[in-house]
């Protein structure tokens, strides 16, 4: 059973920050839920859809009774945010957070934070493309993996409220180091999504009055997360750097053993290859496709 | 008005060649149409399904009465089918195929052929990922590109019968060089195919228990086409060698741009780059999104 939380503090109020709110609504463990955000009319909606009780703009006058305190912003704002509580923040409270790289939150938090030892990284791993606490949701995170990364000064209390209130969301809580997140999140999310604006601006240089033109459902499938934020996956690339360089290594190398492969006429490696990709994607999907 | 098809022969009676045989059945203008095929079970069941009237598991002997013949098989078979048709087609019958390069396969036609300039290239852009004639219906084309790549040796005659069959099956049909239709399509047809094979294997082979739990819904769209055939995509990048490679090339480079952003922290280049990748992205659904 999870410990009633007194008064949760949600920075940033939108799709994640709002499905948790609902989430922990269903489940009666939050007594009172103040919202911050920037957006007044954002707020203002919160509390009319019942996601939120109360909100405030100021981040600094909101935590000052909490117990509770998740930052849900885009993950290059954490060391802003943090700044913004530090003076206020009770001694025992708990910070968590939703940020989809965990080495420099970490770093914003044992910086600006009082009591960095009371902070518990996370990362839920759920979205969809819509944003703003309209689009929040109590089932989010259903099934879904959330990712804690505490280390060796992490507080054995905070890390069971937070663990007990990612688990109360539906999440499928699962602990490791910052380092091997950030490295296995860099391959198989922020990757493809480099991958996806390569890939169209490549197209979008090769000429002739519309190179789109014959584009099909492949290319549409394959190219979505091109349509993501700019500035969002500008923050992610930007806040995971040394992983993501690594793995844009690694998929150039990739590609370069494919086209030496195709301009040699290698048909063994090229069909290798190809077997190999399927095999591992069609194992992965038997395995963890329930959960997507 | 189309010109009636007194014996249609398809060779390779699957998705495509099924298909095409629904659609002029349906409007009435094919009077017998055979299949050819290597599979006995799934000519039998074309039969059945009322895709074709009769069929054969000889090419040369199923071709000698034919008027029209569509080759509808994987690209890099299409040199020995025409081989095979060579001896017995008769010298007024019309060709077309389906394959999705262009060049290789006008090189096997000329080679081949005692007829080329009979010999009508077309690219049926649509599929599903099914396959066989019991996948296949009749609208499978409408509202979607259909390429011929007629070259200054194409008879007027049998452009005009090949222009006029894709155009009955409901496809938008469009003339243009071979050339640029292999380049084109290596872009936003082969290449993602090849991107999403490498990034799978980029990930494969990044290290631990399962480098691929994590992975999400951006993922399983991206990866969704390195599910493919692995035959069915060495051929056609080995049919496609010259184009694809340029591709391969102008990818690596665009994903070198975003390493060498991301490693030195070039804030505005990312953010310019990403940009420029979803508005390009964004246009191209706004406009030719209706048909996919």
């Amino acid at each position: 059973m999870m410990q009633d939380i007194e008064h949760l503090v949600i920075i940033g109020t939108g799709l994640i920050g709002g499905s948790v709110a609902l989430a922990l609504r269903k489940a009666g463990v939050a007594k009172r839920i103040t919202g911050v955000g920037r957006r007044l009319e954002n707020l203002q909606l919160a509390v009319k859809l019942g996601v939120i009780d109360d909100y405030s703009l100021d981040i600094g006058a909101a935590v000052t009774q909490a117990d509770m305190v998740l930052v849900s912003v885009p993950v290059a704002a954490s060391a802003s945010v943090f700044q913004a509580m530090a003076a206020t923040l009770p001694a025992n409270a708990v910070v968590t957070d939703a940020g989809s790289s965990k080495q420099s939150v970490m770093a914003a938090a044992n910086q600006y934070l009082p009591n960095p030892n009371r902070f518990v990284p996370a990362h839920p791993i759920a979205g969809t493309e819509e944003s703003g606490a309209a689009a929040a949701f109590s089932e989010l995170f259903e099934a879904h993996w959330c990712i804690l990364t505490p280390d060796l000064h992490t507080d054995a209390e905070a890390l069971e409220r937070v663990h007990a209130l990612w688990t109360v969301t539906g999440s499928k809580v699962i602990e490791m180091d910052a380092a091997t997140h950030d490295e296995q999140l860099a391959a198989v999310s922020h990757l493809p999504h480099m991958a996806a604006f390569a890939l169209v601006n490549a197209v979008r240089k090769s000429g002739g009055a519309d190179p789109f033109q014959f584009a099909a459902g492949g290319f549409r499938d394959f190219t979505r997360i091109a349509s993501s934020s700019p500035e969002m996956w500008r923050d992610i690339a930007l806040c995971n750097r040394p992983a993501l360089t690594l793995k844009l290594d690694a998929l150039i190398t990739e590609l370069g053993v494919l086209r030496r492969a195709v301009d040699g006429g290698d048909t063994d490696l090229l069909l290798k290859e190809f077997s190999q990709a399927r095999k591992a994607r069609d194992s992965w999907l038997l395995k963890h496709g329930d959960a997507l």
